[in-house]
């Protein structure tokens, strides 16, 4: 169980519960709620919570709004990608658009990111409003760029490692970085405690993206994914750049080749998903992809040892980023 | 002239220019500065600059990156609007979407959104940039409800006069009330100052929109636009909506098929033209949108005379208000 969820879920439920249900015009305000009940891991705003609760406990109240508008950014994100992707589910039910249609999905997106700055810069002293609204609009501003180079990097050829590794740093880990940073703000840690939970955030997010990644070709089907799917769909992962690293010279064009074809029937696709697993065992592509996961751990661990928390209180926070990533891989 | 508009420009401009035009990555920004370059009145920056100018001429510099974050957050609204009304031309060039693609469209208009809050939180003073920024999120939530309102009348059969003005306040006239808000907070004004200029520049939005609708039908061509295009397009406009509240009972069945009825060709569309206005000029409606406007006019101008500025100063002000709607009707 992860540390003081049942808690924050308690404080936060509830909240999200009320929020928008009397606000006008309703045909604004339906989408909003309809993505926001869908569920979810919670992952952001818990870490915003959580990190305010270590901190100073008595703050856990009043770092609910904060990790509710956090929450509202990731559904305005999630309900604009959606379109871009033209994806018809997200988590299992219709996405906003298909649910509702493209143009509220648009305008409740909006929306939903102006409440969200709403929230952030009121019912907050000054102070505190300024730091978590220049945090988020900082990260916001990263999120959209990640956002357009991941766009961007499916039309090209040619995407290098750490090109990728700069797309989903962007596009998603900062996001999980300013949520510990604004959680650590309201908490009341200092900014060196601030800029060292962020960079815990910001790479464990990355892994996280690369463990996803990962777990695609080698973690079974035990996450709900069928095995292989990113290999179906040719997609840029790190686990295909890496492969383009480490693949023999000479074998390069076959497998470009190789990776980058369509497959018309499922003795096709197993029959693709075995070649490219079988080059990336034959090329230590798994094992250079752990190794990265544990750089990226030993530094995400080095930032949280050097916060001023007392051991057993940072071991919550640990905790989280264990069960999230460092625990699975 | 408007008064001290080429100085304006003199700043405006140049800043613009010189506004992401190295920021990365580039199929990001092209669509925003292709946007931002097309042209347009600059009606927000200007009266927001214009403010900050009458209180305190020194400040003018300093009014000119958030008269361009205001400008921002206007072309965000426009770009997402064109996608939600399928619009091919903004100001005789190719909207967003289509000079682009919808996907650029999307996340650009969300780019310029967020790096609006970024400017108004960053370069102010503290105070003055959560002041600034607390108002541009009001606003903005104002604006996305009165998209909505937009979007749910056109599909609507029934929308009163009170519900259409609520609409066109929320959707366009509270901006214009933010940028003269916004430039009294950095030109010093005190609150009283800054209430009286936000509801002379929301009064004035109103009455634009209004006179909008007004010359669309008794305007001739004078003004660029084919006379009568409301009238075809079956827009239910404030003239439409005091046709409804202005003819006898008896005739009204007859007067929503005669304007909700759709024109085959050029002949049938003089004819339909030509049927809408002589009832309006029957039943009195031109007349009747003249008085609001005065109305409109009263208010706006009984705010302004509050303000603690001398007359010679004010009238700048005023004078930007009479050139944009006073005199036109």
């Amino acid at each position: 169980m992860l540390p003081y969820f049942e808690e924050f879920r308690k404080q936060f439920d509830p909240f999200l519960e009320k929020q928008f249900s009397e606000n006008l015009p309703v045909t604004l305000y339906e989408p909003v709620q309809y993505l926001m009940k869908l569920g979810g891991k919670r992952l952001r705003p818990y870490s915003l919570w959580l990190a305010a609760y270590c901190y100073d406990n008595s703050k856990s109240t009043m770092a609910v709004q904060a990790a509710y508008a956090l929450e509202l950014f990731h559904a305005f994100t999630l309900v604009h990608d959606d379109i871009m992707d033209e994806a018809p589910l997200r988590r299992g039910k219709p996405t906003v658009h298909a649910a509702f249609n493209m143009n509220k999905a648009i305008l409740s997106g909006d929306a939903m990111m102006v409440h969200c700055m709403d929230y952030l810069l009121n019912g907050y002293s000054d102070a505190l409003a300024l730091g978590l609204s220049r945090e988020l609009a900082k990260t916001a501003i990263g999120v959209c760029q990640g956002q357009q180079l991941d766009m961007d990097f499916a039309e090209r050829q040619e995407v290098s490692l750490s090109e990728y590794i700069q797309m989903i740093e962007a596009k998603t880990a900062i996001l999980l970085g300013s949520a510990f940073r604004m959680g650590a703000m309201i908490g009341g840690a200092n900014s060196t405690d601030q800029e060292s939970l962020y960079i815990y955030g910001k790479e464990t997010g990355i892994a996280f993206q690369i463990q996803d990644d990962f777990l695609d070709a080698f973690g079974g089907d035990a996450f709900g994914k069928q095995e292989g799917g990113d290999i179906l769909q040719n997609k840029k992962t790190f686990l295909y750049l890496k492969g383009i690293e480490l693949c023999p010279p000479d074998q390069l064009p076959g497998y470009l080749k190789a990776y980058n074809r369509t497959v018309s029937n499922e003795e096709e696709a197993k029959e693709k998903i075995a070649e490219i697993k079988s080059l990336w065992t034959e090329w230590g592509v798994g094992e250079a992809t752990v190794a990265y996961l544990r750089l990226l751990e030993k530094s995400a661990h080095g930032a949280l040892d050097q916060i001023n928390l007392p051991a057993e209180t940072s071991s919550f926070i640990r905790e989280l980023g264990d069960a999230l990533v460092w625990r699975l891989t």
